[in-house]
């Protein structure tokens, strides 16, 4: 997508080099950092200075194919190994981390250490080109669903930042303004790590998208003047039934929405599918640090907005359920939720 | 209530001075500022070193009491009136700053300088006074359908800061804990000004009630995993047919409760009740400066969260009909939303 004008990638591999936007310092800061070395790459998914499922996945790959590069003839296969697993160590949580891990080194099998570096470094572009191919996928089934004019409210940020181009929920946004139709995007703020008015207002900003930026207090109010024809969030996790576990706030969201009769849909790729959980009561919701709250960050640094005596409770994510969710936009196509375990077969 | 063990009251008068805390230092440093001059209380009015309808008005009444203790015996009718006409102009919007100066004014009328000077004090007293007997009753009402171990939700700060005592959302929580009734209480933080995370959670932590503050997008989830029992809410005009303006955010949370089974109460004192306003599509919903949403401001100031170029809306307040009230809190008891002009007869 657009950065000043220019195209990027969130995550790319130029000249034997890992390249990736510095996602830490957006959106005050727009800058490339240029690694050589796997342990970089590493240090760099652990400080988040590159986050989203997809891009994350991409990253790792790109980092493997580095730890093979690098590698010595003599030790190549103890070596890669080693750089394998320093990877996957970063984030105990990311599923599409291993996935890309074991694909690189799996690509790397029974092959010479010159074969090997060419067979790596070819796997881990796949990664990252299916990745945003499969986002702008998402698009172009999305984009049907939305006409010249509309107002589409999101929440957090399922852009591309979190993939390796285009995205989930803004995908469709995206494919739309190609195709020539005006779309406004009202962009919760998303407290309390702000991901809306960072990550989201900017990329919107880049791509030239007409957004305002709204307090997570203020979607009900523009629902309920018509102000808003349609939602679209991403999901970190959608259970067989179609509930889905997205950001803290996708809930309410959902709830008003259906109160003041306006779709609400999701944008997912299908590794956040995941045919063994039932049902979204399963999901277990992670309680993140209570300074979140208390504090707001922003360029100025953090600002603590509480007495340093009060406590905040901080539940990162929450459910919503599958009756609540008018679609969900897929590479695949649109599924009703109840019917989004067709978009496996 | 209590501050730091000690009681207080959010505006008085002492030793023929006006005393004040100053809120725009809250929550991180508590001070008394005291004035000698009816220059000084205006201006504390406009910069909102005192803010909230009945703290406001109490104020306001002060103030002019203190033009009059100033006055000469020569010019007094003509000081007196000069004081009353610079605390009117404060605040073009705060019908209750009006009310006390014209109350006081009248009590002078007609009087020597000595006594005028006199009854001035004494009116100024019995406003202060029954706004905080006012905000009492609302307590003593709302407290009966607080039941020990309950764990209450609201919005913004409706709470002791904004009269001169009690408050009105948050004095049902004070007066059942005073009937050792433990409550807990969920303070939403209220972006963008987060008087929530600010006002509320201070009130609550120097009266010892326990508390958690959230983001405004976490009171969904805790709703619905039933760790809500009711929500509490200010309103700031509330029309004949009991639907109700609030803080932004206040509708959604109305909705939500709504889908969880949550009774929603809104105290009020019955100056904010509107005979004239048939109902809340009337009300006229001020939007602010967008710099309160694009920055976030706490004790290290303020900081942007947005990309410079991105715009925000910021709508204030937003409607809650009344079919989704369960009752109107007010000093003559709790009203079904629809009979909320019984209150008035």
């Amino acid at each position: 997508m657009l950065v000043e004008g220019r195209h990027y990638k969130t995550v790319w591999m130029e000249d034997g080099k890992v390249k990736m936007i510095e996602q830490n310092m957006l959106p005050h800061k727009f800058e490339i950092v240029t690694y050589t070395k796997v342990e970089e790459v590493a240090n760099s998914i652990g400080t988040m200075v590159v986050r989203g499922a997809g891009a994350i996945g991409a990253a790792a790959g790109f980092g493997v194919a580095l730890a093979a590069l690098n590698a010595s003839d003599a030790g190549f296969e103890k070596e890669l190994s080693k750089g394998a697993s320093l990877i996957s160590s970063t984030r105990p949580t990311a599923q599409n981390l291993f996935y890309a891990v074991e694909r690189v080194l799996k690509a790397t099998k029974d092959k010479s250490p010159k074969e090997a570096r060419e067979s790596a470094l070819k796997e881990a572009q796949a990664i990252a080109d299916e990745d945003s191919k499969m986002c702008e996928s998402i698009g172009e089934h999305g984009a049907k669903l939305l006409k010249d004019g509309m107002k589409v409210n999101t929440h957090c940020n399922a852009g591309w930042l979190a993939f390796t181009d285009w995205g989930s929920a803004l995908s469709p946004v995206y494919k739309a303004k190609r195709q020539d139709k005006d779309i406004f995007v009202f962009a919760d703020e998303t407290r309390p790590r702000c991901q809306g008015a960072k990550l989201t207002a900017w990329e919107l900003l880049n791509e030239g998208v007409e957004h305002a930026v709204i307090a997570d207090n203020a979607a009900g109010y523009f629902m309920k003047r018509g102000e808003i024809d349609a939602v679209i969030v991403g999901s970190d996790r959608t259970a067989a039934n179609g509930d889905v576990a997205n950001k803290i706030g996708t809930y309410s969201s959902a709830v008003v929405a259906k109160e003041n009769g306006i779709p609400f849909y999701v944008a997912i790729p299908l590794s956040t599918l995941d045919p063994k959980m039932e049902s979204g009561g399963g999901i277990p919701i992670e309680e993140r640090d209570e300074d979140e709250v208390r504090y707001a960050t922003g360029r100025e640094g953090p600002t603590l907005l509480t007495p340093e005596g009060s406590h905040a409770r901080n539940p990162a994510f929450d459910v919503t359920p599958a009756e609540m969710i008018t679609g969900i936009i897929t590479p695949k196509g649109v599924f009703k939720p109840e019917k989004i375990m067709d978009a496996l077969k």
